[in-house]
């Protein structure tokens, strides 16, 4: 070999680094994985119908003759039939068979000629997403002997001639998901299957009447409610005057099942993770919103909803889940309660138990900081440029019910997942599984996000002064505003249920001190200051008003010092979102109060509707916001108060004696109340078991004229439901009405 | 008003959802915050230069005479003056000022006139992001007086005439980036403040010499090399041949550390989060990988890297950082080194100290399952098609200390966090930080990905027999191959350093089982069968083998039994790549080896170049797997061991007598050993304070012939330093030099 120089060939630009051009590159896993992860429920790969041994012997096709032949394979998938029923799948609408882990189903096999037991090997292989394997959990096969049994147990259940009916009980821990079965029989030149039918695809859920099952729920009624129950009632409102939504989770209809794996595939969740109530949950909880991931919902405040529908004009989830899976798009546009009623669907749909919660006055974007802050001037009225925090009214999420094995003992039971995009949660858009019982106990270090979860029912607010060189004096900190009340509905009731003792001890005492002390340990920070209470209180009553009324407030000054005191008031009146951002302040009085020593003082502030009627957003709100300085003292007085206002009504009206398969008629009456028209206005009408989500569009509606929408219906099956139905419109958001109704069969 | 009906305007389709047309809708996010939240620290918002107060009282702008007029703010930022000094910032190459917070910075006003202390009042101001906040820490006053002092403290060192030298200590828990600095003077008509002048704008980073800092490092030596050193070395290799590779951090090089808060500005990263190291630590680990969020780096381990520069192409981190910020698009590509290389630039450029470390036999993409299966045949042969799992020859990652205020007390000091994009980890490409205590003391429960990590260093190796109808048999567990060795750089020194005991008890001590047992507790689930113990040992030698070597391979058969042994062993050799993914099979042999009672039979196997040489992929290694069934007992006995094949050196020589600003000469050469020819070869060369990243091309380096690259630099400081250079090219990778330097002052 010689040593010649090589001559170097001068690269473009010596010292730049060489920018990729040209076409972008292509990257591969070759080299990083063995074979790609499958994460695809809908992808699967063909298991060969013969597969000959590789040992030495005999070659080529087995004679059929000599070894069992497959004839027929009965699913027994039929609604009415025994694994439907025993497995509480009957109300899905799907031409599937569909049972749920941990519990026996029955397939029945009838073969060419009797099965003899002592000579013939036979087995049912289920396959589950592409490349399944056996040490994954995504290809099992299920033996009919008692000797030779794989993760499923298999047994005979019966043999008639020809025909034997199996029992398969699928692992308590196995992959939630559609199936591919086959049989399997033995031969001596190796291994032949029936080819692979679609109609023999079964799908295996959550089961929480098993006790092995991490989903496993041992109350009927909770159960009932949370797996079952199609129509909900969602909170939302204010803290003194809660307003309920009807929702139709329509988890059982049409599409949705498919649609909630399509959900799975399209976050590219491994398939062997599926079996995991918490990394399904954690999963979905990203999944539903559209951030990060080409999520199911796109969030929307902003109040003009033209390219979408409005969040307020939902009447379920049903039409949300199989527009997302048609279209492969996210579908526009959600608020929290939209978030928390679809996931709501994806979990009960799969069989994980799940409640949709509300929590009023809900601490937000605060990223696990204890603190709302409001900041006043030095006069003491509100500086609105400076208050950039804000509080929710109300927040919807949802519970799901499970064991947390990942945690120390104690944390299982209800789980808060969050499906709202929260601006700075962990750097994702997904909040949760965080068990109810550690937020409740402060332990906020147990993942996930739970510590986020309890600054939103544990924050406090907190009121600075800022003084002339721009600097904040605290002066008041209001620990029990936040987290005021956490309602979900009642299990197999319309009436709602007060879970705040779920999520939080009684205030002022014992416990709630150690929580609270546990939690600033783990790094959740509390404004902690012995600030003198002022002796001038000041309260703002509870008022319920409708949309269009003028109405009084009456703020009333209680004085407890023995002294007189001069009270500098301010009270300002704003329209804000549900989110507690404020549109526009539509009213500010400053009066001087002067209060006799332990005397208490009313000032009268009358609002007239036209003050507020042009500056209305979304779900009207009207937040009163009053503070003013002592003079004498130069302390600090603030109260707060919120007031919904209240919506006309949809009529909605049933005909009478409703029975299955036999048409019945629907009308949703409504009339504009007000003097101004309305445009743009969607109905929108369903209920289970007896309306598909159904809308209609009117351009206008004008002041003071009604309208009725007549519809014809079918029931397909019997017992009680309801029709829902929701008017929206820029310029009214939300009229709602429903009808109660009982189908014979 | 009237009741007239009115007619609805149909919509297109009645009972079709409205999809979306048009535009795609362009939310806002009017009505959910109050202000965006502040995500960018080269957003600003200016402060007005006169605020006038809103009280009663004169107006107009104030006369200038009477008030304190800023003539001068010398921000003292120079490397050789006090502040860099003592911040320990003097080696970061930028013309603003870089302090730590937590410790007394100073500043120099010059006023018109002597400061007053009694009657003026000034303020210097920082502010970080847009709309600073007081109560946010992103906008803070800091006062002369004792009397008057905010978050920050402040006070004057010294006054001379007209100046001030004011000194300045920022909260030890502030927001890192870089601030705007205002100097603010109250008058009686409102505020007064210096314009924005972009060359007072300071960084401040984390500070690990002082102990109020979350990321105190109390260990002078540690500090030393986790935030002060450049040149570090990165362990490969295998167990049993480890390699090294240099690596220039240069996280103290023109544009890195602009670059490093780019990076945080790109993935959103709300600024009031950056002063947390766990937050900013797990959202960089994200962000170093360009998966989900357009971040650093993009992987691949193809083999193809056409469009880009091959992973063991680079040789430093100044490159890659700064395109990144330049370009704003990925830069390509990355291995596992790479992104834990890069990482510890961003890390060690903020200030938090931390290392790169390597685990060797790595198990991966398990998302805490605690097994790695290999399948073998019902002869004992492994079976590729499927053997889906790989182990990892090493796996780098990194580790930054601080403590864990959101975990229990005992989890703080050095965390995992881990750049390299995991496929199956908690749904997003981040991992960590996870605490190095509760890996070794088996607490998964705690954040972050802790059982993740776990499992790499703790899985088992499951082999399973596959039998003729597709059931697998478990016949044997071996608990000690995965994270067999953890090393990292000596503090202070090139040589390695074992830190598996920081991760691990010793193998069969109480502690290890306690600690198995503990993370049971949490979900990591075991292969728990009490296997027997074959009686014949299976051990494959460790070698050290160059390129293009024939070399030997002799393996031992064990007998410990009393009775003589038939073992029909299958040997097979494969090209791997580092992750063990096998890229092709180029030896199998089945030898049937008799061993008499208590006696050992060695197997000679020759492997021959040439069978091995057409197959090599990138970091060449030779995997054998030996298998065997002994045909007595019916046992399956295995042995595996990598083989890394050493490459051929760079000679890097420099000039004698290095001197400060003194130009002087390095000289790389390189013979092609190899019968054949080298194409498209990329060197690149670099060295801290030496020689910023430079690289030439050679299309063609013939067989046998040899080349010299001669280049001149400038050293700009003193001290030790190394000259390291790389040669790569895809017929053969990672080429590496390096030369040791002393360049007096």
């Amino acid at each position: 070999m010689s040593d010649e120089i090589v001559t170097p060939t001068p690269s473009p630009s010596p010292s730049a680094p060489p920018v990729p051009t040209g076409p972008p590159p292509k990257v591969t896993n070759r080299g990083r994985t063995a074979v790609p992860i499958a994460s695809s429920n809908s992808d699967t790969t063909d298991v060969p119908e013969f597969e000959p041994f590789g040992a030495p012997g005999p070659r080529g096709f087995p004679p059929l003759t000599e070894f069992l032949d497959i004839w027929d394979v009965n699913m027994i998938k039929r609604p009415d039939e025994i694994n439907r029923k025993q497995h509480h799948t009957v109300l899905y609408n799907s031409d599937n068979l569909i049972v749920r882990r941990g519990q026996e189903f029955q397939i029945k096999i009838t073969f060419n000629r009797p099965y003899k037991p002592a000579e013939d090997k036979f087995a049912l292989e289920f396959a589950i997403g592409s490349s399944p394997q056996f040490s994954k959990g995504t290809y099992i096969p299920v033996f009919p002997t008692s000797e030779r049994q794989s993760t499923w147990t298999g047994r005979i259940i019966n043999t008639n001639e020809n025909m034997v009916t199996m029992g398969i009980t699928p692992l308590a821990s196995c992959i939630v998901g559609k199936y591919n079965m086959y049989v399997a029989v033995m031969t001596p030149f190796g291994i032949r299957r029936t080819r692979r039918d679609s109609s023999r695809d079964l799908y295996i859920l959550f089961n929480p009447w098993v006790a092995d099952d991490a989903v496993f729920l041992d109350d009927e009624r909770e159960r009932d409610e949370c797996v079952m129950t199609e129509m909900g009632i969602i909170y939302h409102g204010a803290h003194g005057d809660i307003a309920e939504r009807d929702w139709n989770y329509g988890q059982f209809n049409y599409g949705v099942l498919d649609a909630c794996l399509y959900i799975m595939d399209r976050s590219d969740m491994p398939i062997t993770n599926r079996g995991d109530p918490i990394k399904v949950t954690r999963k979905a909880s990203a999944m539903m919103n559209s951030r990060d991931d080409e999520g199911v919902l796109v969030g929307n405040w902003s109040g003009d909803y033209t390219y979408g529908v409005a969040p307020t004009s939902w009447t379920g989830s049903t039409e949300i889940l199989t527009t997302y899976a048609s279209s492969k798009m996210p579908v526009a546009y959600a608020q929290c309660w939209v978030y928390a009623a679809v996931f709501n669907t994806f979990l009960r749909c799969l069989g994980i138990p799940s409640r949709v919660v509300t929590n009023y006055y809900s601490a937000h974007d605060n990223d696990g900081n204890l603190r709302t802050d409001i900041i006043l001037d030095d006069t003491g009225r509100i500086d609105r440029n400076r208050t950039k925090d804000s509080i929710w009214n109300y927040h919807c999420w949802n519970e799901c019910f499970m064991t947390r094995p990942d945690l120390p003992p104690g944390f299982g039971g209800w789980q808060v997942v969050d499906a709202t995009p929260q601006e700075t949660s962990d750097g994702m858009y997904r909040c949760g599984p965080a068990s109810v019982q550690a937020i409740k106990h402060g332990h906020t270090c147990y993942p996930f996000d739970a510590a986020f979860v309890f600054a939103e029912v544990n924050s406090d607010v907190v009121f600075y002064s800022r003084s002339r060189d721009g600097t904040l004096e605290l002066v008041k900190v209001n620990p029990t505003h936040v987290g005021r009340l956490v309602l979900t509905k009642t299990p197999g009731d319309v009436s709602r249920r007060d879970i705040t003792d779920q999520y939080k001890f009684p205030e002022g005492s014992t416990e709630e001190r150690t929580t609270l002390e546990k939690a600033e340990e783990y790094g959740c920070k509390r404004e902690k200051s012995n600030l003198p209470e002022a002796d001038v209180d000041l309260v703002l009553p509870t008022l319920e008003v409708s949309v269009g009324d003028d109405f009084e407030l009456n703020m009333e000054f209680i004085n407890r010092s023995d002294e007189r005191r001069v009270v500098d008031a301010y009270i300002s009146g704003s329209v804000v979102y549900y989110t507690g951002v404020t549109s526009s302040e539509f009213m500010l009085r400053s009066p001087r109060v002067t209060i006799g020593p332990n005397k208490s003082v009313k000032e009268l502030v009358v609002v007239e509707s036209k003050s507020y009627m042009k500056h209305l957003v979304e779900q009207a709100n009207l937040h009163f916001i009053a503070t003013g300085k002592i003079k004498e003292t130069g302390q600090i007085v603030t109260a707060m108060k919120v007031v919904p206002l209240h919506n006309p009504k949809l009529t909605v009206t049933v005909s009478e004696g409703g029975k299955v398969s036999e048409e019945m008629t629907v009308t949703v009456e409504f009339k504009n109340p007000f003097s101004f028209d309305l445009e743009g206005v969607y109905i929108r009408m369903e209920g289970p078991g007896i309306l598909m989500p159904k809308f209609k569009y009117y351009s206008l509606i004008p002041a003071g004229s009604s309208l009725t929408w007549t519809e014809f219906f079918t029931p397909h099956r019997a017992g009680s439901t309801r029709m829902i139905a929701i008017l929206d419109c820029p310029a009214l958001r939300q009229v709602q009405g429903q009808a109660s109704l009982t189908i014979e069969p």
